[in-house]
């Protein structure tokens, strides 16, 4: 269930903020999946979006988005022939490398419309991303120097350091990896190789990497939702905008028999465990704990919701949590005003 | 990814295991959530199937199987009335309750074709069922005495029992449930009460189940794909046939720049984290660890795949990542000989 008025809120405020710092916004659609959000967020002022498999982009922009970035590589023959064929047909579709045999793939399958690469570089999380700045510099060359594919410039994305609580922690942990970022960007500039574009950030770090002023654009994902575990986040957000949650899974109590807990109908297949419990809303005390598939128990030395009552909780990791659900169901008030569906749901590659 | 021959032997073994006890095997189709493997274990000798949610029974029966039976309460008068609907237009349905007032709106809401409700009994988990004997007695009458519903049994499921590591250990928690499940069923004897099926049991009791013979009707599910979860359980199993690994993640190597590891396109999205990392087929030494929503890394201080290879994983826990995918590529050999659909994927209510 979306709260449609939060969604909005939560939007606009991304927007108003990037652009009072001048900076771009290309949200990543991994979060949401959903081609109506996507377009919500490119009516606001974004420059495009962010998927985060190929599968992602091929269902976006089969309902018309278009200005895509591919945030992770595409390196075997069958893939990358299905992203030769969909920069054919969509506008400004962008991918990363971090590999020379992966650019010369990419080369050799894309024809007519130059393909936008950008060098993946890893900010030490091991996760993707080139090794070092003379790996950069050397990928950069080899797509400056290629038939079909255009320079688009660098991806940096510091994955974990998101999460981390303090908001002075956090903001050391980023403002070191973006002086490395500096050295990587400092090296393609003496190799005479223009960087059009310095993608990357989250919504534990936009506030951060605005400031730094090194990024050119912002990947942000989870802040239209606003899940559990960035929620905790937010309790240090420095001068970051405030969002609010606008994501919850209702759920059903369909057993009380028990003292101090009701059971109801979510387990780990309607929330994502990953990210550990989700949130009771409107049930003072209460806590959720997982019991299972199918289950979960809500848990408290007060009050209880009865038989057949429902309970609203915030997913602890949006994301996957979305990835489970074939809708949403947008809430205007106490009404279920539209139904749009998770467009690219279970694209995993 | 299916190897059909292993699922095959394992539909078989579980089958010939019922067979030979005398007891009746009723699968549980939460793990599959497929309507051709359903249609293999109903051809293998199953009485039936188990749905966990009616969403789920709707699916498979809107591909003609039938004597489908629901292992959780439902409650809501929308629910209610979405399962007399079924009831109506399939045959041999059967559902759970654990409270009258449940009760109660079943009755008012069937018509026509009696609906056969079982009592479902806690053993002492607290998910689901009734709190004590007198209460499964009175619930069994509130069904006998009713316009519309027939009693149909009694359901006992001991969850997290399933997964004690020790064979020994596990027997003894089985064994102590079911002698307080004894005195339930003698209850409803001494009240007049004819119990027709004592359905429960899982992959890691049924053997005990069957040993004990209390129940008649086992609801084992996972013995058909075998996770890592279970196959670790596996290690020891007493007098139970073996089963062997069926299902299979295949992923992909996208990043290869770091020295001891390897990053595929397999995160959270792709494979359930909830009982930890999945198991890493044919690089020996290798160890899979979570890397996000999108990515996972191969790690090994010995040879690693190559940049655009495939790993294949077992998953941690087959059942909530089978829920990610919308199909099964069903393997033989070295070949894809067939694609089934995962029709009761995310119905969750």
């Amino acid at each position: 269930v979306i709260d449609r008025a939060a969604l909005a809120r939560n939007i606009a405020r991304m927007a108003a903020f990037a652009a009072a710092r001048g900076i771009a916004l290309r949200p990543h659609a991994k979060t949401h999946k959903s081609s109506a959000i996507g377009r919500l967020q490119v009516d606001a002022g974004a420059a495009g979006l962010c998927c985060a498999k190929l599968g992602e982009a091929e269902a976006l922009a089969a309902d018309g988005l278009a200005s895509l970035h591919l945030t992770s590589p595409v390196v075997t023959a069958g893939a990358i022939a299905r992203l030769a064929a969909l920069n054919a047909r969509t506008g400004g579709l962008s991918v990363v490398a971090d590999h020379p045999e992966a650019v010369r793939r990419l080369d050799a399958a894309n024809a007519g419309k130059p393909l936008a690469v950008l060098v993946d570089v890893d900010p030490g999380n091991h996760r993707t991303g080139v090794a070092s700045p003379e790996a950069a510099v050397a990928l950069a060359r080899g797509i400056v120097a290629s038939a079909s594919l255009r320079f688009g410039g660098v991806q940096f994305y510091c994955g974990s350091q998101q999460h981390v609580r303090s908001w002075d922690e956090r903001r050391e942990a980023i403002a070191v990896r973006t002086r490395y970022l500096e050295t990587v960007l400092a090296a393609l500039r003496e190799a005479g190789i223009g960087v059009p574009v310095v993608t990357g950030g989250g919504t534990g770090s936009f506030a951060i990497d605005a400031e730094l002023g090194v990024l050119t654009e912002l990947q942000v994902g989870s802040y239209i939702f606003l899940d559990r575990e960035y929620r905790d986040c937010e309790l240090e957000r420095g001068g970051a905008p405030a969002f609010e949650p606008s994501l919850f899974v209702e759920a059903t109590v369909i057993s009380a028999n028990a003292p101090g807990m009701v059971t109801i109908d979510a387990g780990l297949k309607a929330l994502s465990p990953d990210a550990g419990a989700p949130t009771v809303i409107g049930v003072p005390g209460a806590s959720y704990r997982f019991m299972g598939d199918e289950h979960g128990a809500i848990v408290s030395q007060g009050p209880l919701p009865g038989l057949g009552e429902r309970v609203a909780l915030i997913p602890g990791h949006c994301d996957p949590t979305v990835n489970l659900y074939d809708a949403y169901h947008l809430l205007d008030g106490e009404s279920i005003v539209d139904v749009w569906p998770v467009t690219a749901r279970g694209r995993s590659t």
